[in-house]
């Protein structure tokens, strides 16, 4: 394609301009017209009725319009498209395109994605790809830049991101800014490698969002000085009031991981609202399909005693003015056709979704629509993530005392329950390890774990926080073993092993956290995997595969296991 | 100076960041810090109260710290510098630093300025002289482009700006957007060379300011769907309302031509401030130095019974969101330290002002600061904008019928009162002409004047609506001609002449519109002008020379002069 001249380009934007203003005036027909439409008006807080009419994707008018297409909405309400402010899309472990397909029946309309997961595995390329596979979706998918890959130095990634790195991405249209900036110790403690991430975000006119739980005073007040414009970690009120009152927006979290909404629920006030936004962080496949999405948490919201239309705004337009994505979140003149029709807002059935004044949802299914076009270069490097030797008993084999890492049902904390030299199941010790899989360094850690439950045979999987090496937990060495090359062999993603057969697995062949298949397969399998785990004496207290994938992460306390063994993290030290 | 590298740029926002981080942890003193403040919280809409730091002229944190310098401001209040959102400079007819000095008093630190009036008579580069006498001034000025220039193709103007002429201006690290849309008839007819202006402006991702007073229906969705996001012409709230509640955003404006405060006090309530902010859109010397700026407004905002919170919001934060000067309108850590420190809302007097750190006002006086340096080009082209030949009475003898324009007291509308072939001061038929003076090309437009009592001599102005050529009213066509002269001779003003002498005058040699003095100069040149106005006749109802110079802009109704004759505005023809 020529590249298009400043001229080209005005051109072209003012033939799409003259239509818009010509059926906006009623001089020209509507592409699409919401009859009777009884409306959220997100600034006066009111519910309008009129006719909306649509051309070129775009709101143009409330009032009395025709179109070529109407659509009575009568006795309905229609509302913007929902947005969700902070999401992993990789936690969904489908492409995407079939995200996309999941949520438009929940309303959401676009989604700002911090792809820090395959950016962990990929590297700058990870993040190309999910650009790419995301581009012209029908639900619109921005990005926040990774700003923590790997999450500490003491996590053995598949790269390294310095603000150089990711530079160049800031002048994709679709780059928001910066990711959630986990390390607020290295903010707090001026890091000049650190800082100067959130330097360059800011010189390309970017946001910064935040993680950051539980800080306070000077501290806070030096890590949002530094930049960083938002937080999605406050589990209380009075940590996310000292945050907005500083400045901070709010992204009130309830995802599958961590749920946040009803302890907020006191922002869910005119006071508040203002700076507050919703978002899930992480949603894994069940959740998805069985709670929804951005729509659950409105429904949540109301539930709880939340003002409706507050509620409606908060899921919609803060998002967008906070990220600067001024064309949506409202219907209004010049706003994207973004429109989720519901019946009420008490049982709050979502009938129909349109993106850009296409209808994506009628009630029963979504409509078609084409699969991105990925770089082949790029698909066959996400398809080859896993480069480690292939193991036997004898690696995991060694007999020297190592932590015993406590899990806690509900939660993702560890305890520190001593150190043990063998497995034995009957005291619920297993043995646990992290294989570094991305350069084939030979690097295992060994720790043993203990709360699993684990009787027999290994579990193991590629979704291991945040550098998705190979977990694996195991009663004994030979199904560890072969639970890893289980994995490896199908280029990443969750095996359950017993006696050297597969008792349960899920493919994820995309840099070892996506699959290629639709999220009822997935979800399918995984639920198949779960019962085989549960079936090998896994605690029900404890999602087999997602807490897992939490052990090897070492920024949370207390213990946790890294490619070079365990790690007290409150300490900072290996045990 | 070498270009910086992008390295060398991001190195040198690295070493201040890095400090402030210092500074808001509490392990470095701050450079100032404003013990036991009582500030205005714009987020949670509270008053907090603690120690604020600040470093490198940034607000660094709110709690206890300890600075280099410490003013206590116990018993006071401390607001947000204050933002105007929408100002032609020139109006104050003297230079953007003296403007700066005059204002800083009144609290406000940050200005939104449409370059209009000199861009009308010196193009791109009236535009580029703003741009340079503004910078670095301790008021931070920021600009919008001129979108009407000329204002009609009915004026003859020192220059034509199609979109291409002001697009460079984009790349300005202060130009936030493209100004007021005046020609609204042209955007809801889809003119594309009004279009494209807007389209360009989208291209750059700026905002886009509206004018237009009492638009309605479809016709208002039509100029909202084009990408017009605001409104500065509201007089009534019914208006108001119908804008903000299709998206754009309210500038209430208080200012000297135009007061609609009082009728938008609906605006000023919860369910609606989110959307509004104030400005001034002109302010004469008078007005300025006897009423103030965003304090006056603020203050009647107060007595007229907005919450006093609210109002400061009005008052800086939200016209900071609208404009992305994300970087003020708060006290939050990483804002501007721009403060304004009150006694108490009552009495509302300003007894300190700050910008960027600094103490810019005392109580008692302004703090010097350097004048911006100007191009020498731009200043010699600035200070020779007069381009026409001596005039002589027989220049104004003509003796054909011409339309009478018919002043309203009080008003910028006029009324058709027929046609007249002499002058008659019995009668108060006074001729009236528009002298172009811009290109030299002679014209001049002739007519008669009822309702501004001169009963002798000629009052003379090159300060004319909107394309600022010589507009002179007399009772005879000898001080016509002399008083026109006259103000070609001081490049630029204001005279009211009589038998041949100068009665009051007022030089405004850059451009014709503004002075090279102080304002108290200005003023005081001014009011005796003005007195020797009255001297000659001039009703007591009229402002002699502001209402003068609105005769010429042929936008208003009923009739109005060109340098080509005598216009019915409503019917968009000569008379």
């Amino acid at each position: 394609m020529a590249k298009e001249s400043y001229t080209g380009r005005i051109n072209r934007k003012l033939m799409k301009k003259l239509r818009i203003v010509e059926v906006a005036a009623g001089r020209e027909k509507a592409d699409l017209v919401l009859k009777n439409a009884a409306y959220v008006n997100v600034f006066s807080s009111q519910i309008c009725r009129a006719d909306i009419a649509v051309a070129e994707g775009l709101i143009v008018g409330m009032g009395t319009y025709s179109g070529v297409q109407e659509v009575d909405v009568s006795g309905k309400i229609v509302l913007p498209g929902f947005l969700d402010a902070h999401i992993h899309l990789e936690s969904a472990m489908v492409s995407p395109g079939e995200f996309a397909r999941a949520v438009l029946p929940h309303g959401t309309t676009t989604v700002v994605a911090d792809p820090h997961e395959i950016a962990n595995v990929m590297g700058a390329d990870g993040i190309e790809y999910m650009l790419q596979a995301t581009e012209d979706l029908p639900v619109d998918v921005r990005f926040m830049l990774p700003s923590c890959v790997p999450a500490t130095p003491m996590d053995e990634s598949g790269a390294v991101l310095d603000y150089r790195t990711i530079d160049s991405f800031y002048d994709h249209p679709r780059v928001q800014g910066l990711a959630e900036m986990m390390n607020y110790p290295g903010v707090i403690g001026a890091d000049p490698q650190v800082i100067e991430k959130i330097v360059a975000a800011q010189a390309h006119h970017k946001k910064i969002d935040g993680h950051a739980p539980d800080l306070l005073g000077n501290d806070l007040n030096a890590y949002i000085a530094a930049g960083v414009y938002s937080d999605h970690e406050c589990h209380d009120a009075a940590d996310a009031v000292a945050k907005l009152e500083r400045g901070q927006f709010i992204m009130i979290r309830e995802g599958t991981a961590a749920r946040n909404l009803a302890a907020l629920m006191p922002l869910m006030t005119p006071q508040y609202a203002e700076r507050c936004m919703f978002c899930c962080d992480d949603k894994h496949p069940n959740d998805l399909l069985e709670k929804g999405h951005i729509d659950y948490n409105i429904r949540e919201a109301i539930r709880l005693g939340a003002d409706p239309i507050l509620t409606i705004r908060v899921a919609c337009h803060h998002a967008a003015r906070y990220y600067l994505l001024n064309n949506r979140g409202a219907i209004a003149p010049g706003y994207l056709a973004d429109f989720v029709v519901i019946d009420n807002f008490q049982d709050f059935n979502i009938q129909q979704v349109f993106k850009k004044g296409v209808e994506m949802y009628d009630g029963t299914s979504v409509r078609d629509f084409p699969a991105p076009v990925i770089d082949p270069y790029l698909v066959r490097r996400a398809h080859d993530t896993f480069h480690l030797a292939h193991l036997t008993a004898e690696d995991f084999a060694e007999r020297r005392p190592r932590g015993i890492i406590g899990m806690v049902p509900g939660e993702i904390v560890t305890t520190d329950q001593g150190y043990s030299d063998h497995i034995d199941p009957e005291w619920d010790i297993l043995k646990i390890a992290v294989v570094e899989r991305h350069k084939n360094t030979r690097h295992i850690g060994i720790g043993y774990l203990q709360g699993y439950g684990l009787k027999r045979g290994a579990v193991a999987t590629s979704v291991s926080h945040d550098s998705h090496n190979i977990i694996v937990v195991g009663a004994g060495e030979e199904d560890m073993a072969a639970a890893v090359n289980r994995v490896a062999e199908n280029r990443g993603g969750i095996v359950v092993m017993e006696g050297g057969r597969v008792q349960g697995e899920v493919a994820l062949p995309v840099a070892g956290l996506m699959s290629d298949g639709t999220l009822e397969e997935v979800n399918s399998a995984l639920e198949a995997a779960k019962d085989a785990a549960f079936a090998l004496g896994v605690s029900r207290e404890i999602d087999p595969f997602m807490t897992l994938s939490f052990m090897s992460l070492p920024v949370i306390p207390t213990l946790r296991l890294t490619t070079r063994g365990v790690i007290d993290v409150d300490k900072q030290q290996y045990v």
